[in-house]
């Protein structure tokens, strides 16, 4: 969803093969299950990716059986199958998946990118179980109470990065501020911005306006390091210059949550119009290949993949009812986030600008 | 922003016209320097609806001397102009309007509905004043902690209602369980729908997601007379056949501005979609009329006019930057509270509903 020639998250299949030709190698876990399609999805996105990064291994965690059946006769080069005995259910809580499902395929790609044999993972499964199962496994950073969901999504001036997207229901001051640093830095090594310009969501762009926790991070993202422009309010994350938006997860999930339901609400209004009589059709029929591109450009898919931040290790979460193109979307994330060595770089750097005299005297 | 016909808050023109014949004479109160425009907006917009709306006076609040050169000879009928010798600020903290401007158009238009003189009133000035000061001058209804901004947004089904929209940043379960009662009685007012379907906005519609008042007030809920159909996420804002949905007054304004913001972004990459070349814009002229007809389907100025819900009279929050249009549809919805005699309604209802046992129990 950007206007054409935009993207930095998003890559068509030529410019992906293209610059992959000089990438390093590396090794991504997929958890084989995950998600409301499980296999008939991870399995075919595995072996277009694998297809156009000749660079890139790739482990599909899951039923051996059920897996081989669904790769068939597909060639299987620089691709692996790890047997994994359990499911994590889409609705399952995520204490019960953490100690009840300790073969499932979502904690063994989670354990192979701890272990070292992949360097990131990604999963469809259920957010609260993955989530809570990659903090225990992996950890947190130095500095970093809580991990938060951040995704890109597109914006009149290419794209911004949102977080927290709903690991944290209520956040203090301080999670707010952790959270900023680490879209900050995901920001810089991703899209390659040397100072990000960061928001903090607010009801009101005057300084009287949110609540006890937001007022508090402003004051500090105000006398910190980061490149921090102040409050936004909800239509800036769409109409503003902006790289990160920052906000507690409840509020992040429904102004993410809100703006897919009005964007397709407004795509299935529009289609009714064209389809209105057999003129409004013909006038649709030559209209097509511009709605066509619109449409296109428009495709959430293109944005699917959220990253996990804050732990030793690279988590990427899928849409549940992602298909081929968008899980495919999601590898190619991770894959990013392992060129630019996120975990580390965010390790580094959080402490520098958290050991801010400002920050530690309040804290 | 809705399909056509299915529109019940907004109305054409002649619509209103036509069914205005049959309604009792009412009173409303206009701030006139209130919005981004002041009486550039609000004197036109009401030449216009009192042209339309034969049973309707209006009183002009503002500055005397302005308003007849904004006036000039237009004709006066059913028009009055109440002299007030202040002005509030679009940013002037609520507690400094309060205290220091009890002669501003907007204190003196809220004055007029406690004396009586007018039965609702409508201000474009700061939400934040409109609020502190009408619940000082009208005080809250029996049973309501405090008073929410409402108003309705479109959706697949025909509109939403959504509150609280921001007066209330934070809430306790009492306060959601509050607004859903208010909520669900304004639209059985003003929709002619016996028993509403209200939603409460988390994000997940599992039992164990969201925070611990959301939590609570679902229970409530669920063990209510209210037609309680559960928690929504963001997109069934606009996708699922819900009539109120209620949250805190933060992240119902983030819900509604990211949607504002999300909807402008889509306009915008359509229409320059369509301006690329001369191939495209030949096709976009002979979509002129279809997407001419959807921008109008879309117009937000149709649903400006936000309802300050839980107080002993009506006050409607016009948009700051509305256009005559758009203020002429915040005057229409305090006709429409008034003839369904809102205030009162919600004041007999709402102790029926908070007087059940189990919210008593528990509250």
């Amino acid at each position: 969803m950007s206007a054409p020639g935009r993207f930095s998250v998003v890559q068509s299949k030529s410019e992906r093969a293209k610059s992959g030709a000089a990438k390093p190698r590396c090794s991504i876990a997929l958890d084989a299950m995950g998600g409301d399609h499980g296999p008939q999805v991870v399995v075919p996105a595995a072996l277009r990716y694998l297809a156009d990064n000749p660079h890139v291994d790739l482990i599909l965690v899951g039923d051996e059986t059920r897996l081989a059946s669904h790769l068939g006769d597909a060639p299987r080069e620089r691709l692996r199958i790890r047997h994994a005995t359990q499911e994590v259910g889409m609705d399952e809580s995520p204490s019960k998946a953490l100690r009840g499902k300790k073969d499932s395929s979502m904690r063994v790609a989670i354990d192979l990118v701890k272990d070292g044999e992949a360097q990131a993972c990604v999963s469809a499964g259920n957010t609260g179980a993955l989530m809570a199962t990659a903090r225990f496994v992996l950890k947190t950073l130095p500095h970093i109470d809580r991990p938060a969901i951040c995704t890109a999504v597109p914006s009149l001036h290419g794209h911004t990065h949102m977080l927290d997207l709903g690991a944290n229901v209520d956040c203090t001051a301080e999670h707010l501020f952790q959270f900023a640093v680490m879209g900050s830095e995901l920001v810089s090594a991703v899209d390659g911005i040397e100072r990000p310009k960061v928001a903090l969501l607010n009801i009101g762009q005057e300084e009287i306006k949110g609540n006890e926790q937001v007022k508090q991070a402003h004051e500090w993202l105000a006398r910190s390091n980061l490149n921090y422009v102040g409050y936004v309010e909800g239509n800036g994350i769409y109409l503003d210059d902006l790289d990160v938006v920052v906000s507690d997860g409840f509020v992040g999930n429904v102004a993410l949550k809100s703006s897919e339901g009005v964007a397709k609400f407004i795509g299935q209004s529009l289609s009714a119009q064209f389809k209105r009589n057999l003129l409004t059709r013909l006038a649709g029929l030559i209209a097509l290949p511009i709605l066509k591109k619109f449409r296109r450009d428009m495709d959430p898919r293109r944005y699917n993949g959220a990253s996990l931040l804050g732990l030793r290790g690279i988590v990427v979460k899928s849409h549940g009812g992602a298909d081929e193109v968008a899980f495919e979307n999601a590898i190619y994330i991770a894959e990013k986030e392992i060129h630019a060595n996120i975990p580390q770089r965010i390790g580094d750097q959080v402490g520098r600008h958290l050991d801010t005299e400002q920050y530690r005297e309040s804290a």
